[in-house]
C-alpha cells in the first residue's frame, strides 16, 4: 500500500485510503463511461466479500493516475459534451486585473496563474440549452445520468436478494434499484440536479436529490485575512478524500480568479461559488456600487472557468429586509447582507431578482445549476423560522419555477440555526414551496452555546434534516464562528457530515446503506480490528485511538480490547451463547423451551407463550 | 482570575471557569441550604446582567474553598441526614484484600488507601426507609428537594415576565417554575430521582427526571489494562468541571475498592457503579462462580462507601438469552453478558431477578437508587429494537413497580445503537412500560461506521432521545469501541453531551434554556468576543480557535472576524439595517410601506398585503 501521506511537491495528498483500492465499473450502455468506486478488502479468514463504497476522491486515490496539479485532471466528460453537437468553442473573456482584486496589470502581487488556462471555452450554440434538465425533459439519457445511476447503485443488487426496507422516508421515493431512466426522470421533474458545467469536464457526475444518497458539501476559500492558493487546492483534495461530494470556493479578497482556476482544473467534484463575493471585490467592497453589469460579467467569467453551481441570493427582496430589524442576529448571510445593503442604499428591488431570467439565460448556456441562496437565514436560535426566513423561502419557490421554465437546474439553500423542534417545519415548507427541488442546508445548528463544537451542534440538525429529506448538507467545521478552518478542521467537518448523511440514509431506509454498518459491526464482534478500522469513515483516526491504549501490533489481532481486557469480554460471551445454542443442535426457540422446563420457569413460560407476544411484561 | 490550569500536587484542576464566579443562593425554607451556581459576567458596556448557569463543578471552582484530596470534600448533607432521626451509625464491614482484587493482606501491590475512611457508616434504623421517595410519598419536603428546586430554577424568574413557551415536549410536564412541592411530587410518583446515598454526604443534590433539565453522566474507571487511581480522581474532577451531572466509576481489575473511596470522598456529584463488575473480580473473573452471597456482600460494601446508584442487570432473564443468538453483535453489555453466562452455566434464572426484593431492602436502608441495566441493549444498528431488547425492557418495567412498592428510587437504562427512525420507539415503549421512571440512555449511536467519532454519532441520538423525554444521557467519548478515554477525550465527551442535553431542553421548550443561546448570540452579533467565549460551554477552546486565525489581543475587541475580514462584515450590515430603520423613525412595517411606494414596487406590494400572509409567494 502506498504511503497515504506521500505528498507531491505541489502539496496534495495522494495514494489509496488505507485498506482500499480504486475500482471502475463499466457501463454497458455507454462504452466510455467507467464509474470510479472504492473497494474495502476484508480479512480473507472472515469469508466476507470486499465492500464497495461511494468514492468522491477522484484520481488522487488511484495509484495508476499521474497527478500533476499544473496540468489539471483529465477531461473525463469532454467527449460526452462535444458529442452532443450543441456546443461551440469561442474566445474567452479576457481576464482583467480586477478579477483578482489587483489594481493594474502587474501580477506580482498575486498568486501564480494556472499555467494551462483554456482560451476557448464552450457554450451552448445559439438557441440551444445544454442543461441536464433540458436533456432529461426531452427524454434523453446522458452519459452523466448513466454515471450517476451506476454510482448510486452501490450494494443494491446485493441487498435486493433479501430486501427488507427498514426506514421512515417521510414521503421520499428512494428506489430499490437506480436505473438511468430513474435518474432522468428525477432530473426532468426537478427533484434532482446533476451540477456539471460543460467547462468543468474534469468532474465525475453526481446527483443531488432527495431520492439519492444524501450528499455533503465542504467549503474552502481564502479570505482577506489569511490563506493562500496552495492551501486551498490542498484543502479541496483533502476534503474529497474524506468524502465531500461538492466543494464551494468561498474565496474573498485577492486572487479569487486564479485560486478558482487552480481548484476547478484539479477538482473531480462539482465546484460551487457565490459570485456576488467576487463582484463585491470588483467594486472595492462597496455593496452599493454593485451593478447588474458587473455582476453579469462575473457570472460569465466564472461560467467560462467551469463553476458548476452558483449561489444566487435573489430571494433577498426589498420588502423582506425590514423584517430582520427585530432579529437578535439580523442578517448573517454574507451574500444576503450585501444585497440588503444594496437594496437599502438604492431604495430599489434587488437586481438579482429583477434580472433573474437574464441570469437563467447564462446558466442554461453552460449548464450551471442554481443554488438559490438563503440570504435571510436565521443566525441564531432566537431567529429560527421567522417571517423574514419564510418570506424569502417562498420567493425562492417562485424563482425555482421560473428557472424550470427554462429547464435550468435548481437547488435551494436552507438554514442555519434551528432548534430541533423547528427543523422539520423547514423541510416541509421547502418541499411545498419549491416543488421538491433539492434542499441544501447549512447544518442546522440546534443550539448556539457551543462555539468550538459547532460541527457537532450542526451535525445533529444535519442528520435530522437529511432524514426528513434534505439532499445535501453543507458542512460546518469546529472553527465556525471563530476562525478559518485548517486541514484538520476540514477533515473533522467532512467526517462529521459524512456520518450525519449516512445516518440520514439509514433512517430513510436506503436499501443498501446498512451494508456498511453491518460489515463493520460484524468485524467489531469478531475482533477483526483491521477490518473495523478500514470500514470506518476515518481509518487513520480509528487505528490511532486504538493504539493509544494498546499499541502492540499483536493487539490488532487480539480477541479482546482495552475496555474489558483479556480476562473478560462481553463479545466472547455472546460467542459462547451461540456455541451453546448450536451445541443443543436446536433452534433458539426450542432451546428456550428446554430452559423453561427448569424448575420455577414453567409457569412463567406458559404465561409468556400464552400471551403470544414477547413484548408483554412477563409479570402480567 | 485564577489560573484555571493551576494543579494541586495531587493533580486535580481547580480555579474558576474563565469569566465566571461561584455564587450561592440561599434557601428561605432551610437556613442551611445554600445552592451553588456559576455566574458569567458580561462586558459592562453591554448593559447585560450576568448570566447564571447550572454548576456541577462543586468546590473545585470556588477560590474560597480549600481543596485537600486526602481529606475529601465537606460533608454538606450530613446534618440534614442525621436531623431526620431515622439513621444509625454502625461498624463498617471490614475491607478485605479481595475487595481490591488482592490475594492477601499485603497492600503494597495496590494503590494507597484513602487516609480518612469512615469507620462508622450510616444506615436506616430497623423498620425505617431513608429514600427520598419514601419521604416524598409521606409528604415531606427534604432539604435535598429544596436544593434541587432552587438549582433547577435558573433563569425562570427572569423568563416568567415575558414567558413564551416555545417547544414540543412530547407529553412532558416541565413547569414554568420549580417549587419544592413539585420536586416532591415528581419524586413521589417516580418520575424523578434524587440519587443521594446517606453515606455520600459530600454530594450536592440533583434530580434526574423528564420534567427537569436533561442531565448527563460521564464514565470513568480504571481497567485491567491501563489507568490508575490519581488519574481517575482527576478525571472525575475534570468531567464535573465541564458539566457532568453524575459520574459512573466503571473500574475493573485491581484496586476497585480504594479507587472508589477516593472518588466518592472527593465527588460533589452522585456516583454510580455496576456492582457486578467488582463481584466478578472477587470470583477471579469466572462468571459462573458468582453467588448471591458474594453479590450481596458487594452491595453492602459499596452502600457503606456511599455509592448513589447501582446498575443492576436484573432484566437479563434466562428465557431472553437465546433471543440474542441471531444478533449481529449479540450481548455487548458487560453486565448483561456476565449474567447471561451465569444463567447459561447454571441453567437457572438470574439471581439478580430472583433476589430483586432482597436487593431493594438494601437500597432503601441507604437511599441508593436503582439504575436498572439494559444488559440486552443492541450493540449495532442491525440489532436495534429487537425482541431481546424489548423483552428485557418490559421486565425492567415490572421490576420498577416492585422497587416502588418499597419506595425505592428507580431509573431505567437504555440503548445503545439505534438508527434515527427507531429512536422514538425506545422512548415511547420505555414510558409505557416503566411508568415514566426516568430513562437513562447511552447515546444512542445512530450509525456504526464512524469509530473515532462516536461521541458525535451518539450525540445525535442523545439529543433526539433527550428531546423525546430521556432524563439523563450517558456520554460516549471519541475513544468508544477503541480504547480508554484520556483527559481530553473526557472533556470532548462531556461538552458534546452537554450541548446535546441543552439542545434537548431547548426543543422541549424548557422555559429558561434559551436565555443562554440568546445571550451568546447577542454577544456574537455585537462582536463581544470575550462574552461569546465565556458564555460558551468551553471558553478555552473557543478562544484558542479564535486566536489561531487572529491571535492579536486587539482582535478580541475588533468589530469584525476572520471569516469576512475588516473590510466587509454581514453583522455590520444588519446594524446598518437597524440604524436605517431607526432613522426613518418608523416601525418596520411603515418603513416597508414607504419602500413599497417606490416605482415598480407598488403593484407587488398591493398583492403582498392583499394576500394578508407574508408566507405567500410574492408572485402569486
Amino acid at each position: 500500500m502506498a504511503d497515504i501521506n506521500s505528498k507531491l511537491e505541489i502539496g496534495v495528498t495522494t495514494g489509496p485510503i488505507r485498506g482500499s483500492r480504486k475500482i471502475h465499473v463499466e457501463s454497458v450502455r455507454f462504452p466510455n463511461v467507467r464509474v470510479a468506486m472504492r473497494e474495502i478488502a476484508l480479512e480473507p479468514s472472515s469469508g466476507e466479500p470486499p465492500l464497495r463504497v461511494y468514492d468522491t476522491s477522484g484520481p488522487y486515490t488511484d495509484p495508476k493516475a499521474t497527478i500533476d496539479i499544473s496540468a489539471g485532471l483529465p477531461k473525463l466528460r469532454r467527449d460526452w459534451i462535444v458529442a452532443r453537437g450543441d456546443v461551440e468553442e469561442y474566445s474567452a473573456r479576457e481576464v482583467k486585473p480586477e478579477d483578482n482584486g489587483l489594481k493594474g496589470p502587474d501580477r506580482s502581487a498575486g498568486v501564480p496563474a494556472f499555467p494551462n488556462v483554456e482560451q476557448r471555452p464552450l457554450r451552448a450554440k445559439a438557441g440551444h440549452n445544454v442543461s441536464q434538465m433540458h436533456y432529461a425533459r426531452r427524454g434523453i439519457i446522458t452519459p452523466e445520468m448513466e454515471y450517476v445511476a451506476i454510482r448510486e447503485n452501490l450494494g443494491r443488487k446485493q441487498m435486493q436478494e433479501a430486501l427488507i426496507r427498514d426506514g421512515q422516508d417521510w414521503g421520499a421515493s428512494v428506489p430499490d434499484y437506480v436505473t438511468p431512466e430513474f435518474v432522468r426522470d428525477e432530473v426532468a421533474r426537478g427533484r434532482a440536479i446533476i451540477p456539471n458545467n460543460i467547462n468543468h469536464p474534469e468532474s465525475e457526475p453526481m446527483a443531488i436529490g432527495r431520492n439519492f444518497l444524501v450528499k455533503i458539501n465542504a467549503n474552502i476559500g481564502n479570505s482577506a485575512v489569511a490563506s493562500d492558493v496552495a492551501n486551498e487546492v490542498d484543502k479541496m483534495v483533502w476534503s474529497i478524500r474524506w468524502g465531500a461530494d461538492t466543494v464551494m470556493d468561498l474565496s474573498t479578497g485577492r486572487n479569487i480568479h486564479d485560486t478558482r482556476e487552480w481548484i476547478l482544473r484539479n477538482s473531480p467534484v462539482p465546484i460551487g461559488t457565490v459570485p456576488i463575493y467576487q463582484a463585491l471585490e470588483k467594486v472595492g467592497g462597496i455593496a452599493e456600487d454593485l451593478t447588474w453589469e458587473i455582476f453579469r460579467d462575473t457570472l460569465v467569467e466564472q461560467a467560462e472557468q467551469g463553476v458548476d453551481y452558483f449561489t444566487i441570493h435573489a430571494g433577498v427582496r426589498l420588502p423582506y429586509i425590514p423584517m430582520t430589524a427585530k432579529r437578535v442576529t439580523g442578517i448573517v448571510s454574507r451574500g444576503g447582507s450585501i444585497m440588503a445593503k444594496w437594496c437599502l442604499a438604492h431604495h430599489k428591488e434587488s437586481f438579482l431578482y429583477e434580472h433573474f431570467d437574464d441570469i437563467t439565460e447564462i446558466m442554461k448556456a453552460y449548464d450551471i445549476a442554481y443554488s438559490l441562496g438563503d440570504g435571510l437565514r436565521p443566525g441564531s436560535i432566537a431567529d429560527a423560522n421567522d417571517e423574514a426566513q419564510f418570506a424569502e423561502l417562498y420567493t425562492l419557490g417562485e424563482l425555482t419555477k421560473r428557472a424550470w421554465e427554462q429547464d435550468v437546474q435548481v437547488m435551494i439553500e436552507g438554514p442555519g440555526h434551528v432548534p430541533m423542534h423547528k427543523v422539520k417545519e423547514n423541510m416541509d415548507k421547502q418541499l411545498a414551496a419549491c416543488g421538491e427541488a433539492p434542499f441544501y442546508t447549512l447544518g442546522p445548528l440546534v443550539t448556539d452555546i457551543a462555539p468550538g463544537y459547532d460541527h457537532i451542534t450542526s451535525g445533529i440538525g444535519a442528520a435530522m434534516i437529511g432524514w426528513f429529506g434534505t439532499a445535501m448538507l453543507c458542512y460546518v467545521t469546529p472553527k465556525e464562528h471563530l476562525g478559518l478552518p485548517d486541514r484538520d478542521d476540514v477533515k473533522v467537518g467532512v467526517v462529521t457530515y459524512k456520518l450525519a448523511a449516512h445516518a440520514a440514509d439509514l433512517a430513510k431506509g436506503h436499501p443498501a446503506a446498512k451494508l456498511r454498518d453491518d460489515a463493520l459491526s460484524r468485524a467489531r464482534f469478531e475482533f477483526r480490528w483491521r477490518d473495523q478500522f478500514n470500514l470506518s469513515l476515518d481509518p487513520d483516526t480509528a487505528e490511532q485511538y486504538h493504539d493509544q491504549t494498546l499499541p502492540a501490533e499483536g493487539a490488532k489481532t487480539a480477541h479482546f480490547c482495552s475496555m474489558c481486557g483479556p480476562k473478560f469480554c462481553s463479545m466472547k460471551i455472546t460467542q459462547e451463547v451461540r456455541e451453546f445454542a448450536a451445541k443443543q443442535n436446536q433452534a433458539p426457540d426450542t432451546f428456550l423451551a428446554a430452559e423453561d422446563a427448569e424448575k420455577g420457569m414453567a409457569e412463567m413460560s406458559e404465561k409468556y407463550r400464552a400471551a403470544g407476544d414477547l413484548y408483554i411484561p412477563a409479570a402480567e
